[in-house]
C-alpha cells in the first residue's frame, strides 16, 4: 500500500527505497532508531542492493514456512527492536493479528525511555498489547541487560520471530529450544545461521510477505502446515541467498550462461 | 599505528573494525558525522565484509597510481566530508603533507556549523590550512548547495581525491576534466565508475596506503610517475574488486578451483 506519510506514488521505481529512508529518518526523530540502528540499516541496504532489491524464491519459501510455524505455534511471539518498529510498525501489527502472536519489544541497547517510545509507536500503529516492559524473564547465556525478556512473552513462547537480531541474542534464543525465525539480509551472519527459518529478505518486504502467507494458510489443516514446515530446508535457503549475492544471478540457476 | 584514544591493542583481531566504530561514534558526538553518514558507514561495512576486510592487490595498485597522480599534479586537493573527517583526520593531514596537497571540506549536506566543526577537527589533527569555507566557486551541473567549492581549492585543482563521494558530485567533478581519484567500497557505484582512479578499499586503509606510496615515490622522476599512471587501468581495478565481492575469492584468480 502507498504510505500516507510520504508524497511518493507507489509506482515510483525507488518507492520502497525512499519509503525505507523516510521511515528510518522518522524513527531517529521519534527517538526509536539508534546510531547502531542507522549503521545496521546501511549494512542491510548494501546486501539488498547485491540481492537486486527483490524477494528471492528461496526467501518467499522461507516466509511461507515462517507463516506455517507461527500458525502451528501454541504461543508465537514477534520480537521488535528499534529498526523494526521504525520500518514496519503497522506491518508487525498486521502479522500479529494474522497469526494470533504477541508483540514484545526487545532492544540490544535497552533504555526505559526507548522501550516506552517503541511501545507507544506500536500502539499508534494499532497494537493493543505490547510486551517487553515487565522484563521478569531472562535468556540464559547473555549478560544482564541483553538477557531481559517477559516471562509470559518470549520467555514462554514456542515460536519466536526475531527480525534484525544481534548474533549473540539469536544464538542464545536458538539454544533455548524455541523455533527461531530470523529476518536478516546477510546470509552469512550468525543470526541467519542460528535460525530454524532464516529469511534473507528486506524486513519491509518480508513481514508483509509472511502475513500474506499466513492469511493464505488461515484455513489449512495441521497436516498441510506441518508438511510446509518439514519441506523447508534452512541450509538450502542460506546457500541460495549467498549464491544470489555473490554471483548476482538467479538463485535457481535459471541463467544457462 | 595504535590510536591513543581507544584502549584496544593494535594486535586485536577486530582492531580496525573497533577503531572505525569508535571514530564514527566520536564523529557523531562531535557533530561532524550525519545520519546519512552513519547509514553510509553501514553500507561500507557490508562491502568491506564481502571483500574480506583487506586491501586487494588491485586496490594497492590504485593507491600507487593515486600517489603518482597527486605527486605529478600542479595543484592537488583532498576533499573531506563528515565521515572522512571522523574516520581519518590525521591520515588526511599526513597525505596532504606527503603530496603538498590542499585540504578542502566539502559536504553533501552543507551547513555552516558542520563545515566549521569539521575544519576545527582537521586543525586539531594538525591541518594548517583548511579550505571550503569561502565557497566562491561552483561545480557546473549541480544544484546550488551541492555545487559550492573554493575557487582557489577544488575550483583550481587539476587532481582531486574525493573519498566517499556522492555519485552526482563524483560525476559532475569528472565532467570538469580534472583527474578524479575516488575511494569507495562499492565498485558498482556511480562514484567509482566516474573516477579516473577508483580505489575500492576501506578509507581507513586506503588513505594511509596512498601516503605510503607517496613517500616511497617522493624522489621518483616524472617519467617513473607517468609510467605508473599510464599502466593503471580503472576498468580492470573495478572488475577485480567486483569479482572479489561476488566470488569471495582471490581477485587475481590465484585459486585454481
Amino acid at each position: 500500500m502507498t504510505d500516507p506519510d510520504i508524497e511518493i506514488p507507489e509506482s515510483h521505481p525507488r518507492y520502497e527505497s525512499l519509503l525505507t529512508r523516510h521511515r528510518i529518518e522518522a524513527g531517529v526523530d521519534a527517538g526509536i532508531t539508534s546510531r547502531q540502528g542507522l549503521i545496521a540499516q546501511g549494512r542491510g541496504e548494501a546486501f539488498d542492493y547485491l540481492l537486486g532489491e527483490r524477494t528471492l524464491p528461496a526467501a518467499d519459501a522461507a516466509e511461507r514456512a515462517a507463516a506455517a510455524h507461527l500458525l502451528l505455534a501454541d504461543h508465537p511471539v514477534l520480537s521488535v527492536n528499534g529498526n523494526v518498529a521504525a520500518l514496519v510498525p503497522g506491518e508487525v501489527v498486521d502479522l500479529a493479528a494474522a497469526t494470533s502472536a504477541d508483540i514484545e519489544v526487545n532492544l540490544f541497547n535497552r533504555t526505559d525511555e526507548r522501550m516506552e517510545r517503541i511501545a507507544d509507536h506500536l500502539r499508534e500503529h494499532g497494537a493493543s498489547e505490547v510486551k517487553g516492559l515487565t522484563a521478569d524473564g531472562r535468556i540464559p547465556g547473555l549478560d544482564h541487560e541483553r538477557a531481559k525478556v517477559d516471562a509470559d512473552g518470549i520467555g514462554d513462547a514456542d515460536v519466536v520471530l526475531v527480525p534484525l537480531e544481534d548474533g549473540d541474542r539469536a544464538e542464545a534464543l536458538g539454544d533455548l529450544g524455541k523455533v527461531e525465525i530470523v529476518i536478516d539480509l546477510n546470509p552469512m551472519s550468525r543470526s541467519a545461521r542460528a535460525a530454524d527459518v532464516p529469511i534473507v529478505d528486506n524486513v519491509i518486504r518480508a513481514v508483509p510477505g509472511i502475513t500474506e502467507h499466513a492469511r493464505d494458510l488461515a484455513d489449512a489443516d495441521r497436516e498441510t502446515l506441518e508438511s510446509i514446515v518439514a519441506e523447508f530446508d534452512a541450509g538450502e535457503a542460506l546457500t541460495a541467498a549467498e549464491r544470489a549475492i555473490r554471483e548476482g544471478g538467479d538463485e535457481d540457476g535459471g541463467d544457462a550462461t
